[in-house]
């Protein structure tokens, strides 16, 4: 069969390679002028709070705690001991009301908790945008890492696979988020996390000050998006931005051949000795 | 005594760090977002060129070539044999004036020769814009290989010291000029490399693109000091642009401790075995 599209191939001629992160997040690392940063991307202009969910937030003396694992990790797959930690770890905090986004109302998992709230969809912009809002329980999917960063809001991540991990510990990193194991959910270590962040102001400050930082950005995302591909339409796949390390075959990137090497040097060494 | 000043603390601690140096110029590396390529700030408005310098391209049948060693690497230093290669090949293009950037007039070194200009101070900026001229001999200083690039002129360089070798290497991997070695200046060797440039059109079709380029980039050198300084004066040294790396040691950075030990693994091999 013919090949018709090869990722690997495709990536190293591109002229450019738009990556969804935000560098003022996103671990610092080597990069080459080729790769673009263009996290935040589609910021939606946001809409006054509806009524059922400002009425929450008014309802709370502390502040409100939103809780969302994304479109794809749905809390209502969430195995039930989770789900029962969660719960408790919320009735703990009776000052504060959580917004839970739960697929499945039929489950009705929030009965007789009166400072949890469950929706099976919820206008996240716009809830993010909360001054009440005290912190975002999350996967931690870049999307959601990113928005909450913009809009200066303190995580809780729990991440799950995929990116997850990696985006929880550049938070972590930044100071800005604090990261449960998915292996260690119970009651004891959401109440714990949770009173970390409420009760250390410099979470907050850390993710202000890193929201301000990417509106102050020399271009935004929406510009680089634009203007890197009117370059590239103008000027097709040019050898301008490519680095000779895109040519590195699996061997080389890996340095095996050296570790081959020292390994084989070793096994000799120890050979001839005993 | 107090040190006042550390350079190498203050890179490794400055929020961003401006290089003055063109990325679609300059070889493709890796970077962090701290690194800011500003080559080709400054761009001065061109004025009409002057009538005496106007009359040389004018008489010229093929063209003029320019040749500047710029003001650090001034020409009248140069070799007394160095001064008459260039003459003797200079004078093997009846059909092409030279404009020469020659700082001791009563050297009176072009005499007898019709097609050779020199002159103290010279507007580098016009003569480079002007279309008739054919390529500019260069020491490949950053400032000279930035203005040629972006004003689409093919250059032959003579790399003398410092960052020289390396601007020309870059300009040669573009395709964008000829380089002469300085321990190989004679008239066969010049004489070459001014027929390589004018007799291959690649070369003045690559730097045109990439002059293109330049002016097509989403952001001029000038909005880059501007908007980067102003993030930096709102947000002083943040961490957020700092890589780790920053912080290795000579040691570290030069893997001397792991070429120490493979040195020390294959000494001890060759002990045994011999």
């Amino acid at each position: 069969m013919k090949e018709i599209f090869n990722f690997q191939e495709t990536v190293k001629n591109a002229a450019f390679f738009y990556v969804n992160s935000d560098e003022v997040v996103d671990h610092t690392g080597p990069v080459t002028s080729k790769l673009i940063h263009i996290g935040g991307l589609g910021k939606v202009q946001s809409k006054p709070l509806e009524k059922m969910y400002q009425d929450i937030f008014d309802s709370s003396k502390k502040g409100v705690i939103y809780f969302s694992f994304g479109s794809v990790a749905q809390s209502s797959y969430m195995p039930e001991p989770h789900k029962k930690a969660f719960l408790e770890a919320f009735a703990e905090f009776p000052e504060i009301n959580f917004i839970w986004k739960y697929e499945k109302a039929s489950d009705n998992i929030a009965k007789g908790l009166k400072n949890v709230f469950t929706f099976d969809w919820l206008p996240q912009n716009e809830i993010l945008e909360h001054e009440k809002l005290l912190t975002f329980i999350s996967h931690g999917g870049m999307n959601s890492v990113t928005e909450a960063a913009s809009k200066g809001v303190p995580m809780i991540c729990i991440p799950i696979f995929a990116d997850q991990p990696h985006n929880a510990k550049m938070l972590e990193d930044r100071g800005t988020a604090v990261v449960v194991d998915k292996n260690d959910i119970s009651k004891k270590t959401i109440v714990a996390a949770i009173k970390k962040i409420i009760e250390n102001p410099e979470y907050k400050q850390k993710v202000k000050m890193i929201s301000k930082m990417i509106q102050s950005k020399p271009m935004t995302p929406e510009e680089r998006v634009v203007k890197y591909a009117e370059f590239a339409a103008q000027f097709g796949a040019t050898d301008v931005f490519q680095s000779e390390g895109r040519n590195l075959n699996f061997i080389q990137l890996y340095s095996i051949d050296v570790v081959g090497f020292l390994v084989f040097i070793i096994i000799a060494v120890i050979y001839l000795f005993f």
